[in-house]
């Protein structure tokens, strides 16, 4: 079993009233006075320092400092409360970061750390999507009209063409590619010194979740793969993408790594993968930590393997 | 086990050159007298008509009596032979329409019809998906000014603000929920009459697919899930969605259906559902064809249960 708790992103407390969102008698608690706040500066959560840990949700008064906002979401409502998510400019971040009452601090360090509790990151990371969304589609791609919000910032509308836009998702495949007792694990770049991950790479428009796991790995890996099997997905919302986990059972093994993506890629032993998940491997090679998705195949198939 | 080459649009035999895109040997292409020609008019394939059924694939030839094309993408290889997705106006349709030589057919029909053969299906689906984001995508979101194809025609880029567009692939949730030997499914009122399907619904930004569907099935119909197991995807080009067919189990019984989404919505035995999908029910209610993934997804459980 997966471990929901510990995959970052994963567990949400919010209720989305998705029928609602025009709605006036639910888009009311736009100006609810006792609604919680998620408020992101930039790309940068802010939250509220507790006496242990922190927390994703401030109260309103927490806005009082911001010279101005430049979007409003209604997220939701957790345990009946009204949830905005609130952007700021980036500069804003610096009228908290001196404040102990807050915290300022990246999402994915907010997750690795397990700053706030994981029902709120949920929330974090739907802020985080949709507010960078508005942040990046103030125009309408179809005509290059500036657009408005629409139905509590779930939409942007174009008064000019009368296009309607909707949030981005981003579904990506990521896979634990295997052969008997081995696994293909590859590193990019921009990994921490000696990381080892599974492949992965957006899903194409007309392609399927398992046809895309099989050309990214031919892509990346120059590996042929046979069947594939769906596991876990995940939120990711840097900016915005949906992690759709598998494993993917490699019919050759012969590795041609394409260096635009990847530094190395090898098969590892099952012996081995489980001393760099534990963090004990001889040479230093790590998996990456439980908020990624990958760590959780990988820790699933080594399970697996008694 | 599903069968792939009747459900429509997840074979495909394109290689798609993934990495290539940019690379001027792979971009000559573009250029080949033998490149196959997919061609779209406005929203409609133009297919090659053949002694017995129809092809995707047009020789280059066919494009002569065009006066303008509107985009180009190199979509990637069939068998070695570079395949060109080309989007002319609504009106080029009468172009071929009167021709026996080809023919115009609406791309639902196509795959409800077996027009092409299926591997060719995966081709047209792509085609249409990416050539539809270019003719509603020719601004850019983030500044409003015009954006120039790139990357084989599989990016869009913005000269003034240099944001780089990559096309949309929206992922939806579609479940068939189960309770015990029933299982929940719905009508939409532009369903053909006597249809029922199962329900679905866009994965928003944070959230997982196992939430979307709880959250889907609970704003449309009012019940409670709980495990929830992927079966199937499928790319579904209308225009440009990843449907991820799953099984949601039940928690609860009664139905509030969401008026705005849903006609009806009921509890169906298992028997019930088999004559439906035989097209044998006594008051003449159906499922959807094998085309569509809920068409499986009913299936699959119909014959789990013998």
């Amino acid at each position: 079993m997966i471990d929901l708790d510990r995959l970052g992103f994963a567990r949400s407390l919010l209720d989305r009233h998705g029928a609602e969102r025009s709605d006036a008698a639910y888009t009311a608690a736009l100006d609810d006075p006792n609604a919680a706040i998620v408020l992101v500066a930039g790309d940068t959560p802010v939250l509220q320092a507790l006496g242990e840990g922190a927390s994703a949700f401030l109260d309103r008064s927490a806005l009082a400092r911001l010279p101005q906002r430049a979007e409003t979401v209604l997220l939701g409502t957790a345990d009946g409360r009204p949830v905005l998510a609130v952007l700021a400019a980036p500069e804003a971040a610096a009228l908290y970061a001196e404040d102990s009452a807050f915290q300022v601090l990246d999402l994915r360090s907010v997750a690795v750390q397990g700053a706030v509790p994981a029902p709120e990151l949920g929330a974090l990371a739907t802020a985080k999507s949709i507010l960078s969304w508005h942040a990046r589609h103030r125009f309408c791609a179809n005509c290059g009209s500036a657009t408005q919000p629409a139905a509590s910032g779930f939409r942007r509308d174009c008064g000019a063409c009368g296009t309607q836009h909707f949030p981005r998702t981003d579904p990506v495949a990521i896979m634990l590619v295997t052969r008997g007792d081995c696994c293909l694990l590859g590193r990019q770049p921009r990994f921490v010194a000696g990381s080892y991950s599974c492949l992965a790479g957006f899903i194409e428009p007309g392609e399927t979740l398992e046809d895309a796991v099989r050309r990214e790995v031919q892509e990346e890996a120059g590996v042929t793969c046979g069947a594939v099997s769906y596991l876990v997905s995940q939120p990711w919302p840097f900016p915005s993408s949906l992690m759709i986990g598998c494993q993917a059972e490699a019919l050759t093994e012969d590795i041609t790594i394409d260096r635009e993506e990847l530094e190395d890629a090898r098969w590892f032993p099952r012996d081995e993968v489980r001393l760099m998940l534990e963090r004990r491997h001889p040479d230093g090679l790590i998996c990456p930590p439980p908020v990624a998705i990958a760590h959780h195949l990988v820790r699933h198939w080594v399970e697996a393997g008694g």
